[in-house]
This record gives C-alpha cells, structure tokens and sequence, in this order.
C-alpha cells in the first residue's frame, strides 16, 4: 500500500460534514454556501499540499503539481457538489482520491514526468441548476459560457450570480488546461461489483441515455357505472406500456435497461377511470444502434397502445445522449494494474452519467469503479467500505505512475 | 304529460343556487351550512304543498300524505347532499320528483290510496362523513345510531353535534316510517343510456363492490446501473396487476368491470426504479359470485406478480358490499310503463350505490334511470336534457299511480 489512507479517509470525512443533513447525508447543492464551503475546504487542502490552484470562468477548480518535464498534465478528479440529500463518496472519493495521489508523489519526494492535476468540476449533479455535468460539459466546449451562465437554478437564481456571490467566478479562461488524459475513480452506484465480488471495474463506457415524457389522455369517467368495452383508460393504457418496456428490455438483452419510474394518473381515484396519466421512460445501453432500436420499439408499442385503447398519446424527448466509448488502453491498463495489485477486477459500463464522459471528448480517458453497498447513492445511506476504498486509490496511484511512465499515453 | 315540469326544473334550479360554486356546480356537503340551507329551501316546498313533515334521528326528513285508506305509505327519494362540487342532478332530482309526483295528486284532487311519501336521506354521498348512504343506512338498520352519530367528519367534526349545529337532530326514531315500496329516481352516472339512445332504464340490480388497497414493495435502484435482472421494481409490479385486472374482466365477461383508478410509485422519479407503490383495484359486478371470481383470481394475479418480480405484496380491504338485487315486479312495471308511454327503456344494473339499496333491505324497491350527458356526474358538466328529466318524472308519477293501484305490492 503505497497511498496514506488515514489521510484520505480523514479528508472525506471533513467533507462530508459540510453540509451534514440531520439523515446524516450530505446537502451541498451547487454554488450555495455549504459548496462554497466545502470548495474552500478542498482549495485549502490543495494549497496546503503546495498545488498551484486555478479558477476557471465556469468555476471549476484545478490544483497542479509540475511535473519534470512540462508535459500536459494528467488530470484526474470529479466533483464536490451533491444532490439534496446525498452520501459522502459520490464525487468527493474521485478529488479526494486525486489529491492523496499527488500528496503521495511529494511524500515519496517523487517528481513526475507530466504534470498532475486534480480537477473539481461544477454542478456535476444537476440538482440545482440544469444540465448535470455543467462544469466538465462547459471545460470540454460542448456547452458555451453565455449558456451556462444563463442557467436559471429551481429556487430562482441565475448561475453566473451565484458563482460571483460564492467567490467561484474565476478568471482563466475554460479549457485552458489541456490534459494528456483524464482519470476518474468512483463509487459504482450500481450492485454488479457486490453481487459478484469483485473489487475494481474498469469502465469501458458510459450507458447512452434515452428519456421520455409521456402523457396519456383518456377519458375520466366512473369505475362503476361505466362498462369495459365504453372505456378509454389511461391508466390502463400506462400500464401497458410500462409492461411493453419490460418485454423491449428482455427482447433486445444484454446490458439494455429500461424503466417507467413516474407514473402519475389523474384523478388518481380509487372510483374513478384516470382521464390521464404521465409517466416516464429511460432507456439506456452503450451501443447506439441498441438504443435507437430500443427507441423504435417503444414507439411501435405506444401506436399499438393507442390504438388498443382508443388514448391520445404525445412525447417530449427530455434528454438523449449518446453512449461515450472510454480509452480501451487506458481501461486495459485499469484491469492490469488491478490484477497486479491482486484486486479482482472486470471491464464494465457506467450506468450514471460522470465528468469523464465530457473529458472523453478532449483526452483519452477512462474510470475506476469500486463496489456501492447496495447499488444506493445519492442517499445517506451511500457507503462503501474501507478496503475497497484503499484498493480504489491504491489502482488509481498505480496507473497514474503507468501513464506518467508512458505506458500509454 | 301530467306532472308540471316547470314546477319541478324551477325548484331543480333553486336547488342547485344553494352552494353554488365558481364552475357553476353546487357544493352541499353533508350536514354544512349550505346543506342547511338545502334542507331548510326543499322542507318549506314540502310543508308548503301541505305534507305532513318530521325528522328523524339521524337527520332524514320525511313528508307525508295521507292517503284515503290508512296503509303503508309508498315512498319515493333520495338526498340533496353533494360532493365537494357536484352537479344538480345527482339526488336532487330524486327528491324533487318525488315531491312534484305528490303535488300533481294535488293538483288533481286525487286522493292516493295509500300514504305517499317524499324522503331525504342524510349523507348519502359519503364525501365528508363516511359511509356513504348512511341515513338510509341507518333508517334500514344496517348501522347503529351511536356509530353513526360519533363519524369524525374529513374536517374533525363529530357527525352528532353537526347534525345539531343545523337543527336537524331530529327526534323521530329512525326506521319508524315503514314503506310498503320504495322508488328512487336517478341520472345513470354512466354512459350506456346515451350511447344506445334509450330514454328509461329500469333498475333491476345494484352492483357489488370490492375494493382493495394494494401496497407493493420492491427496492429502489438507481435507473441506469441497476441491469434488468437485478431490479425488484415496484413500478413493474403494479403496471402487471394493472394489465391482469383488465385480463380478468375479459375473462369473466358479461358487466364485470375491473379498474385500477390510484398509482402512487415512490419516489415517483424518471431515473429511479420504483420502491414502492401505492395502488387501488376496484372490482364490481351483480352477480356474487362472479364478484368473487374476480377477487380470487385477483388473489392469484398477486402471487403471480409477486413471484414474477420478487416484490412484497400487502393488501387491505377497503369496501365490500354484496350485490343487490330489485323487486322484479317492480322494474318490470317500470319497463311496461315507460313502454305505455312511448318511452325506449331498457333493464339495468346500477354501477354507482344509492339509498335505494338501503330501503331494499326493507320493502319491495326499484330505480328509474334517466341518461347522464357523458356519463359524468360528480361533476359541474353532469347534465341531462329536459326531455329526459320530463320522461323520468312521468315515469316516476305512473308507476307510483299502479303501485298505489296495488298492481304489485
């Protein structure tokens, strides 16, 4: 074990109280007081460590320790922000992990070939202000400043005010920093690693993601007086199509997923056939030619479901991206690297959406995963236990040292 | 044509200014000031057109008049209590036809045989105190005086100090008007009248009803990392029951209905599986046993799913009535009347409850419906042309005259 631990450790736990919820969770929305505070908490422990600390336009932070030969950095990071009500891993164990990654280089009075950087990307959750993975979108040039800025937060606000009132509205410009490749260690959100007992994933890609909104209209009218066949059910017809979406996930296999989580009927009466309902569909699978496929056959089911039941269905796309293809040497050199430090490892796709996904766009890139408890996050109940976590840094020290040596990139 | 119609839409307009609300419908609920003044408006008609006029104990009121012979009154009604803002059929014109029937004898010089009598029942759409139908409940025995009389009302009101507050605790002990027969006349609530373009049904059944609440529990997931086989969904569950509920009403057939009006997922978010639901299954038919076919193959739906989903499935009953069946005798002399008359007509299940299924329990009783525009009622939009409000009152007014005639009782 190369990494300090306890140090690493300690930090997460100083985080995770900024913004403590009475749960015992963590509310650290994006560009409020408590993110303030928890980005103060974190610059000054990469000052402390001795980085050079940047502020980027879209207030994403990078702290930088030169490297010998004045080289792109490697960047490796996340984000700090959570959602209402979140744990203490998802986001902070990848800056955190990062910086004990650096601070162990000056430990062992190592000085690497590139630069290093560790990078805090804003509002990577989206809780706050839309869209998630603002801040590493922004750096990546897939969303322009004026837009970002503009961005107007559920309680009212507009974001370049609250990066201006927070002390996050830096001067570099976005994407000044350039780096050679990207490293992100995260938490799974997911059960795969624990239901198999493996310690370390090597993400090979990000899911592609297909959501739709949905609204139904039927005709409201009285449980009892009113026969089958006169029906025209939109709750009925919900069902139907929720079912449709099991059978499209079973049909075309593999890692495609498919889920109805809102379903909402009006009048939502015990007597009353629902006039009404809408409801949700998320799709997701890495291959874009399965996604599309998965689209098609759900629209197939909602004209069969509109004609079986006589409703009047109408869509609103309300997020479609494209699966992201990691760096196959670098997520090769995840599983080696694993191997070597004897952790199980397997290659395996993100399901949730992650700051890497947007650096693909500029570097080669790729990320570590470590077993989730349960697949929770997002929740207080987010835990993972300490020797994954150790064997999570441990890897991600290890391929930096491989990249830095060359072995890839 | 020999009731007066006029007479009888003036006071259906009357009526219904009584609370009138905002969208144009009329909010009485039960034992309310605006029901005071209801009750107080229709008792004035009925001690103006001379009847003999008492309440009893759970607040009914009855008018009576005599007839030449001292027997049995026959009795028609219904209740002028409404739901939060309903239309101005619903009730009222049961009660106003009846006093309008009455009338006409007086108009006539016409002494009835027996006593006729025009009854109100309290609280019979259940929307503040429940049950619903309880004053005819109460007045056929089927619920005692003090459970009645210590209801909590949805507002925190005692049913008992309620009926006092508006002067309607009578003193009359209930049931003591005892009826040879009982006639109600009502709207469909339902479609069928309108869409076979017949003016009369007569009422020959009350559906049973069976409803169940159905709680499901399953685990949360995240959307996207959770893979399909993993996931206990909630959502998944309750969409399956749902589709099984319509499967089974085919399967069964004939005036089975089946509906799942209430889905409530948790947390009821686009991108999280479904860790609970909240579902309603309300299952009708005039045939017991086809009734509990429906439940027991329900049941079997449930362990099914269950299996299928890995869910917990937790079920509680919330209403169970039995089917009712009319006086043969009198819906078919409503059918031979309305045919004498030159009315299409047609016999016909009740999907709603009405007092008259109460009063079945005592004496030989039927409906007259008449059709409801759209099928709606509950609703400022019920509606029914005068034409049908004209057929029904006459109807109404005939069949009384051969009851009173001893064609059948």
């Amino acid at each position: 074990m190369t990494i300090n631990f306890d140090r690493l450790n300690d930090r997460l736990q100083k985080l995770s109280e900024v913004g403590r919820t009475t749960q015992g969770g963590s509310r650290r929305l994006a560009l409020t007081d408590a993110d303030k505070q928890g980005r103060d908490l974190v610059r000054s422990w990469m000052l402390d460590v001795g980085l050079d600390v940047s502020i980027d336009k879209i207030g994403n932070i990078f702290g930088v320790l030169k490297g010998s030969k004045n080289k792109k950095p490697i960047m490796m990071g996340s984000h700090i922000d959570t959602v209402g009500n979140g744990g203490h891993l998802d986001g902070m164990l990848g800056v955190l992990s990062a910086l004990e990654v650096i601070e162990t280089y000056i430990d062992q009075k190592t000085v690497p070939i590139h630069d290093l950087c560790v990078a805090i990307f804003t509002n990577e959750e989206g809780a706050r202000f839309q869209p998630d993975m603002m801040g590493s979108l922004v750096h990546a040039g897939g969303l322009s400043l004026d837009e970002a800025y503009a961005t107007i937060s559920n309680d009212g606000k507009k974001l370049k005010d609250e990066l201006d009132n927070i002390g996050y509205l830096g001067d570099m410009e976005c994407g000044s920093i350039l780096a050679s490749a990207f490293l992100e260690l995260h938490i799974e959100q997911g059960p795969i690693l624990e239901k198999e007992n493996i310690q370390i994933g090597a993400v090979e890609n990000v899911q592609g993601i297909s959501w739709t909104s949905v609204t139904i209209k039927g005709q409201a009218n009285h449980a009892g007086t009113t026969p089958m066949n006169m029906r025209c059910d939109a709750a009925f017809a919900a069902s139907l199509l929720s079912v449709k979406v099991r059978e499209i996930t079973e049909e075309i296999g593999g890692v495609q997923v498919g889920t109805v989580g809102v379903i909402t009927p009006k009048p939502n009466l015990i007597n009353v056939v629902a006039g009404e309902v809408h409801m949700t569909v998320d799709l997701r699978n890495v291959d874009e030619e399965k996604l599309k496929l998965s689209e098609e056959m759900f629209a197939t089911a909602m004209e069969d479901v509109r004609k079986q039941e006589g409703v009047l269905i109408e869509t609103e796309t309300l997020a479609r991206f494209e699966p992201v293809k990691f760096d196959s040497r670098i997520s090769s050199l995840i599983s080696e690297t694993a191997s070597e430090l004897g952790f199980s490892n397997r290659p395996m796709n993100s399901g949730a959406g992650h700051d890497a996904q947007m650096l693909a766009r500029l570097c080669p890139t790729a990320m570590i995963f470590i077993q989730s408890r349960d697949g929770i996050s997002h929740n207080p109940k987010e835990y993972t236990a300490e020797h994954h976590l150790k064997a999570g840094a441990e890897v991600l020290y290890k391929v930096i040292q491989k990249l830095d040596n060359k072995q890839v990139i």
